[in-house]
């Protein structure tokens, strides 16, 4: 069996062993820029514990995983351009660094890298992995895509929200999971779990990640406090807090976000006050909770020895208890 | 026999019914704008017609080819942004009809719609056609960086200019070509010849697009005349012009493209002026020919009746002596 701190050295050196076409140097700087600056390889091992489930031969996984941590970070390059956003993982973004039009094109690469190592998954189940990641490539797109509608909406249902980071976040993760559990030989029905499995954590993940931005260290979490209510950021915990709120404490949070001008710090108090008084911590922190439960119970579903369950185990412990 | 009347109709119905996922209508409605503005819908033509020299049964050939059009649509979606181009094929561009976000992300949909085409490409040669798709992928990409380098560089080799548009352009036509021929049927000897046919095809193809920035008309081209001198665009007649003018014309040119403020049809003029007494014209045209001629000996080598051939000898043609 192989723990979380194993895969992601795995992961890493396949990072770091990726081929590419070198004719254009300056194309690849951001694309080894991005992959080297870390985060948790959450997708890949996610996907090497899934195959980890039915087969102790993991090799065969490691390379579409490491697809998957690609493209994911092709879309961390885009949504950057998208959110404007200055900084990632306490560096400066690829946009930043170097400018718009090397970030949109180094972040095309990333999509055919991503492609390069799906081509590389065992020719038994290439065609249904390829599937598997491209659907999920697609709903990311559709996530994004929504989360910038949802910033022009001036009402955005709870409902509508997690559908969202389903999409955005969720199908990615729950992709993930499935493809581990295929390229190690799981049938369909294990496999069916792990992507439920995935998607349930996907969104504790997510709703996780809004409460950070408030509720985080930045030392061990890299961003501002409270940027998402900088800039006006549709969350979780915003969305809940309006749906719940008193006709006076909706006024309060819309005259709060309809500020031109403003001092941060105020605006990051003043909005979390009116979160504290609704107790929108801890209704997040159930929600997340509860899907990361179903993920459990999944998993219980799932057709190998309880002992090797254990890994996915603590990383979805992990995600709900992190700091970062 | 298909002509390319015949195949343009076939690829423009299955670019019809290409599927999408419509949970958020916003994100497909550019990818289908840029779609549905037409073009000669060359690469999927040119990959039918390949596959037509080696079978009579073309189906299977048609939605992988219509992924390399979507592919194409991509890379014109993000080279627009890239060159502040607010006008092709006389209608707005996605980003200046949308806006950059948008451009950027339903352009990024699109590499994976042309993934989604690829991956229904006839099981016994999915893995090979998707590699050489995805090999060409990348090389548009390498292509797009070094034409940014270019724009910076003060002095471009011939060499380098037209490895540059071997990437950029010729990489994806030729990779067209070789696809539609291994789905045809043909062996790895006359698939690489139809992939150096393309090469070359896609070389004459876009010295004859820089000759047409010049000595097209407007009305059928659809681009401002003089639009890559007006933008200091190196281009194979500026490349050209450079290696072979005096001293005194090549400071002339410097300093046409060193103006900060300049009278449009002015600066066009003169650059023109310099060509005209530097046979840039004719030294292009000549140089396309080349690469034609070059592609109909390939296409001679090509174990195919000669009568399957007229198609290909037609479009090949057509680049060449087209006005759009």
């Amino acid at each position: 069996m192989y723990n979380q701190s194993d895969l992601k050295k795995l992961v890493n050196k396949a990072i770091l062993n990726l081929s590419y076409n070198e004719e254009a140097e300056k194309l690849n700087d951001p694309v080894k820029y991005i992959l080297s600056i870390g985060g948790k390889r959450l997708r890949p091992v996610l996907a090497l514990m899934a195959c980890n489930l039915f087969s102790d031969q993991i090799d065969e996984a490691v390379i579409p995983a490491t697809g998957l941590e690609v493209f994911h970070n092709f879309t961390l390059v885009h949504d950057d351009i998208m959110d404007h956003a200055p900084v990632r993982r306490n560096l400066p973004t690829v946009h930043s660094k170097w400018n718009l039009n090397q970030a949109v094109l180094s972040g095309d690469v990333m999509a055919f890298i991503a492609n390069e190592c799906f081509l590389q998954t065992p020719a038994r189940c290439l065609l249904k992995v390829f599937r598997e990641f491209n659907k999920a490539a697609i709903e990311v797109c559709v996530g994004q895509q929504l989360d910038i509608d949802f910033e022009k909406a001036t009402i955005v249902l709870q409902a509508e929200y997690l559908r969202m980071i389903e999409l955005k976040t969720a199908a990615l993760l729950a992709a993930s999971a499935k493809i581990g559990a295929i390229i190690g030989g799981a049938d369909d029905k294990d496999s069916e779990i792990l992507y439920e499995f995935g998607r349930n954590l996907g969104l504790a993940f997510q709703i996780q990640d809004d409460l950070l931005d408030i509720y985080g260290d930045i030392k061990v979490f890299g961003k501002i406090m409270g940027g998402d209510i900088i800039s006006n950021k549709k969350t979780f915990l915003l969305v809940k807090a309006l749906e719940i709120a008193s006709i006076e404490q909706a006024k309060q949070l819309h005259d709060q976000f309809a500020l031109k001008e403003f001092d941060p710090e105020t605006k990051v108090k003043t909005v979390i006050e009116i979160y504290n008084q609704l107790d929108i911590k801890n209704i997040s922190e159930t929600l997340a909770n509860d899907y990361i439960n179903s993920s459990f119970s999944l998993l219980g579903k799932v057709s190998a020895k309880n002992e090797r369950k254990t890994e996915l185990v603590n990383i979805a412990n992990s995600l709900i208890g992190r700091e970062n």
